[in-house]
C-alpha cells in the first residue's frame, strides 16, 4: 500500500548535529544518515530534502549539506537527478538484508468456514444511498471544534427521539450520552460511580482511587459485558437467572448495581418475567442498588410486542445500556447511556477529563442517518429477514433427536441443548465447514449445559440452510 | 430534524395485557395507549401498527384491538384513513401541553468572539477528493467482523509507516495500537500497568483491582493528559521544567511512569534538551520507570530539524502516545500507541474485554488516508502555513511594551507573558471580539506566571491580524 512512495513526498531527517564533536559537520550528517539507513529508519527509494531547505533545518551552511550529500552519492547511499531531488539509491533494496516487505501481518484465517458468529447482523444491504449520503455529508463537516464531551446534540437529539419510537422510553436529550458502544458506555459508568456519583451512596469514596463497587450480574449470562467490571477492578456477585429471567429474590443489599437483561435472557433464551420486573424495581428501591439495563438486542424481537424497558418503569434508578451492533453492525462502534438525571454532572466531568471517543464525522453520519428514518425502516425489513431465518432454524432443529432448541424470541443467536459433547459437535462442524460456539465458552466458572450457540442473522437464507444441515446431521443421536 | 415522521414508519407500541386484570382486554389496551400519551411515549402524529400485527403481537382475537382502536378513534385520540393507517390525531399537538419541541438544546453559544483556541488545526483545507474518497470507500465496507481490538492491520500497517517517515521511528505494526486519542490511549495504557503488565514490576498488584500507579508529569505543563491518571485513581509526582524541557534529575525510583512532552514543553516552548535526553533514558533504566512520549504537535516544527522522538532513542522503555489532532483535526478521535513488546499481549488483552472504540468506517477511511500519501503531503504544506502564521505574531506581539513571547519553535499556540493581570487582558480582548485562555488556567496548582495562552493556526491570515492587533493594543503597558 505504502511500498512506493508518491515522490513529491520527502522524509524528515532526524539528524542533530553536535557543534563540540571532534568530526566535521557534513561528516557528521554523512554518518547520520548511513545509521538511520542502517537502522531502517530510512528505505531505499525515500527522497530527502533539498540541501537548501536541510541546512535551513540544521542551522549549518549551504555547501556543508551539499558537501555530504555528493559523498553519500560518491559512495551509492544516495541517487540524484535534475528536478527530482535526491533519494536514497534504489538499488541497495537488493544489497539491504534488514528491510522487511511492508505487509507483514498475516491475513486473516483464510479458511472456508462459514461463520455463524452469535449475535451479527445481516450487513449485505446497510450501504443504501441514506447511508452513503449521512457520510459523504458529514465526512465534509469535520469542524475541529471540540464537541460536547457527551456527544453532539444533533446525535442526542436523535438518539433520543430512536429509544423513544423504538424501546417507548422518553428522555430528554441532555440525559442522553454518547459511546463507543456497550462495553465503553459500561466502563465509563463505573468509573463514574466509583468516584461518587451514586444515587444511594453506600460508603465514602476512599481517597482519590475510588471505591471497588458490588456489580450482580445474571448467573448464567452472556459473558461480554461482566468482563469489564473484573478488568476495571470491580466485584462481580452471582444472581440467580432462569427461563423467566433473574431473579430478584437473589439480590442483596451489599450491591452497587445489578446488571440486567430484560428481553433476553442468555442462555436460557426468555423475557424477564413482568412481575420480576416490578420487584427488581421495588428492591431497587429497599436495597439502593441502580439497575443497568443491557438492552442490546430488544429491537429485534420476534415474538409477542416489544418489551417494555426497565428505564421506562424506573427511570430515576435505571441506566440504559444501548447500541447500534445489532441494528447496524457491531463495526460501527457507537451506542449510548440513557442516565438518571441525578447522573448527568458527574459523567460529564469525567466525560470531559477522558475525552469523547466518538468522532465527529462518526457522530454526524449517524445524527444524520439516524434523521432520515432509514434505521427504523431498515430495522422494520430486518425484522421480517431474521423472522424467516428464525423460522428456518425452528424447522430444521425443532425436532433433532437427541437436541433441543432453547426459546428463540428475540436477537441474533440460537442455542441448541444437545446430548452429544459439545466439543464433538464444535469439531464436526468445523470439519464440515461451519463455525459454531461451545456453550461451556460462555458460562464461566459454573457447571454449563452441554450446547451449541449459533448466529442466524448474518448469512442469506441458502448459506444458513446448508449450515443448520451440518448441525442437525452431527446433532442427531439417531444418525 | 425529526419533527415530521416519515409516514411508512410506525411507533412500536410497548403494551403488554394482563389476563389477570378485571378489566376486558381492549379496555386494557385503550388505556394504556391513553397512558402512552399522556406520559409522552407516543406523541402527536405518529403511526400506529395495523390491528393485525398488534393483535399477533399482544397475542389477542383482532376483533378486540379493532375495538380498542374505534374507541380511541372515537375519543378523538386516533386517526385513520383507509390505506394509509392509524395515527394519533395530529389536532392533539394544540392541547397537549407536555410536548416538548425537539430542539431542547441550545445552540452553541452565538456570540461573534473569534476563539484563537491553543492548539486548534486549520481544517479549511481538509475535505480535499483524497479525504472524501477514503470515507466513501469506507463507508461502503463496513463488515460485520469483529475486528483485532488494537485496530485493523490495514490502519495500524499505515501509522507505523506515518510515524518512520514522520517521526524516524522504526515499529512493527504489531507493537502498533489504534486508540481514540492520546487521553484514550492513555487510560487504557494505565489500566494495563495497573493490572500488571509493566516491564519492572515495582510491587505485586494488590488483588484485581490494581496497582495505584505514581505517575511523574511536568510541572509546570499542559494540564489535559495529566488529568487522565487524576480520574483514573492514580497519583501524580511534579517533576521540575524548564526551558529546557523535563529535569531528569529531578525523578525518583518511586516513580512508575514519566509523561514527557520531549518536543514542546508548556508553557516554557522549548525542546528537551540532548544531554536531558540521554540521562532520561539511563535514570529510566537506573530507576525502574517507563517514559511516555506525548508526541502531540511533533509533526508541526518550525524552527530547526525535526526532534528525533525518545521512542527512537529507547523504544524498550518508551510508550509513544500519537495522535491525528494536530495534522487531521480534533475531530477525528483517533490515535495510537506505540508499546515497547514486552507490554502488547497486557495491552491486546485488556482491549479484547473493553473493546475498540474507533469504528471500521474511521479505521477504513483513516488507512485509506494514509496510504494515499495525502496527509503527508498536506502535512508539508500546512507547516508552510503556520510558519507564516508564526511570523505573523512574531512581528506584531515580538515586541509589545511590557509583553514577552515564549519561544515558538512548533506547535499552534504561543504563550505570551504579560505585566498587565491577566484576567483584565482576557476580559478586555473578549470585549473587543477575541478569545484567549489565562496562563493560570493552565498551571494547577503551583503558582503561575502571569500572561495568557492562544492558538495560531485555525484562522486565516487576515482574521489572526485582527485578533492579535487587539492583543497587542491591550497587552501594551505604554498605550
Amino acid at each position: 500500500m505504502t511500498a512506493g512512495m508518491p515522490s513529491d513526498l520527502v522524509v524528515d531527517l532526524p539528524v542533530r548535529l553536535d557543534r563540540t564533536d571532534s568530526r566535521p559537520l557534513p561528516t557528521q550528517l554523512c554518518d547520520a544518515v548511513r545509521a538511520l539507513l542502517a537502522s531502517d529508519v530510512l528505505h531505499p527509494g525515500d527522497r530527502l530534502p533539498s540541501t537548501r531547505v536541510l541546512a535551513a533545518q540544521l542551522g549549518i551552511a549551504r555547501g556543508g549539506a551539499v558537501q555530504a550529500y555528493e559523498q553519500l552519492q560518491a559512495e551509492g547511499y544516495l541517487v540524484g537527478e535534475r528536478g527530482s531531488g535526491t533519494r536514497i539509491n534504489p538499488a541497495l533494496a537488493r544489497l539491504h538484508s534488514t528491510v522487511r516487505p511492508p505487509a507483514a501481518v498475516p491475513p486473516p484465517s483464510a479458511d472456508d468456514v462459514l461463520h455463524l458468529r452469535p449475535g451479527a447482523p445481516d450487513v449485505d444491504t446497510l450501504t443504501t444511498p441514506a447511508w452513503r449520503t449521512a457520510w459523504r455529508e458529514a465526512a465534509t463537516r469535520v469542524a475541529d471544534a471540540r464537541t460536547d464531551p457527551l456527544g453532539s446534540p444533533e446525535l442526542r437529539r436523535e438518539i433520543a427521539e430512536h429509544v423513544r419510537q423504538m424501546r417507548g422510553v422518553v428522555a430528554e436529550p441532555d440525559r442522553v450520552v454518547v459511546t463507543a458502544g456497550a462495553r465503553e458506555g459500561f466502563a465509563l459508568l463505573l468509573r463514574a460511580l466509583a468516584v461518587g456519583a451514586t444515587i444511594v451512596e453506600k460508603q465514602p469514596p476512599r481517597g482519590s482511587s475510588g471505591r471497588t463497587l458490588t456489580i450482580g450480574v445474571e448467573s448464567p449470562g452472556y459473558p461480554s459485558l461482566r468482563r469489564v467490571p473484573v478488568a476495571l477492578g470491580h466485584r462481580i456477585a452471582d444472581l440467580h437467572a432462569d427461563e423467566h429471567g433473574l431473579d430478584p429474590a437473589s439480590t442483596t443489599p451489599d450491591l452497587d448495581l445489578v446488571l440486567v437483561t430484560p428481553s433476553h435472557q442468555f442462555p436460557h433464551g426468555g423475557t424477564l418475567a413482568a412481575g420480576r420486573r416490578v420487584e427488581l424495581a421495588s428492591r431497587s428501591r429497599e436495597q439502593g442498588w441502580l439497575i443497568v439495563e443491557d438492552d442490546h438486542d430488544s429491537e429485534i424481537r420476534h415474538v409477542g410486542a416489544p418489551v417494555p424497558a426497565l428505564t421506562a418503569l424506573e427511570p430515576e434508578r435505571t441506566v440504559m445500556l444501548g447500541t447500534f451492533s445489532s441494528v447496524i453492525s457491531p463495526g460501527i462502534a457507537c451506542g449510548y447511556l440513557i442516565l438518571p438525571g441525578e447522573l448527568v454532572a458527574a459523567v460529564r466531568d469525567l466525560r470531559g477529563v477522558l475525552g469523547q471517543p466518538v468522532g465527529a464525522v462518526v457522530q454526524g453520519a449517524l445524527a444524520r442517518y439516524l434523521a432520515s428514518g432509514e434505521l427504523r425502516r431498515r430495522t422494520q425489513r430486518q425484522r421480517r429477514v431474521y423472522r424467516r431465518r428464525r423460522e428456518i432454524v425452528l424447522q430444521m432443529l425443532g425436532d433433532v433427536p437427541g437436541a433441543q432448541l432453547r426459546p428463540l424470541d428475540g436477537g441474533l443467536h440460537a442455542v441448541l441443548v444437545t446430548k452429544r459433547p459439545e466439543a464433538e459437535l464444535v469439531a464436526r462442524c468445523r470439519g464440515r465447514g461451519v463455525g459454531v460456539v461451545p456453550l461451556g465458552a460462555y458460562w464461566g466458572g459454573e457447571s454449563s449445559e452441554n450446547g451449541i450457540v449459533f448466529g442466524f442473522g448474518a448469512h442469506d437464507d441458502a448459506s444458513l440452510m446448508r449450515a443448520l444441515a451440518v448441525i442437525a446431521e452431527v446433532a442427531d443421536t439417531q444418525s
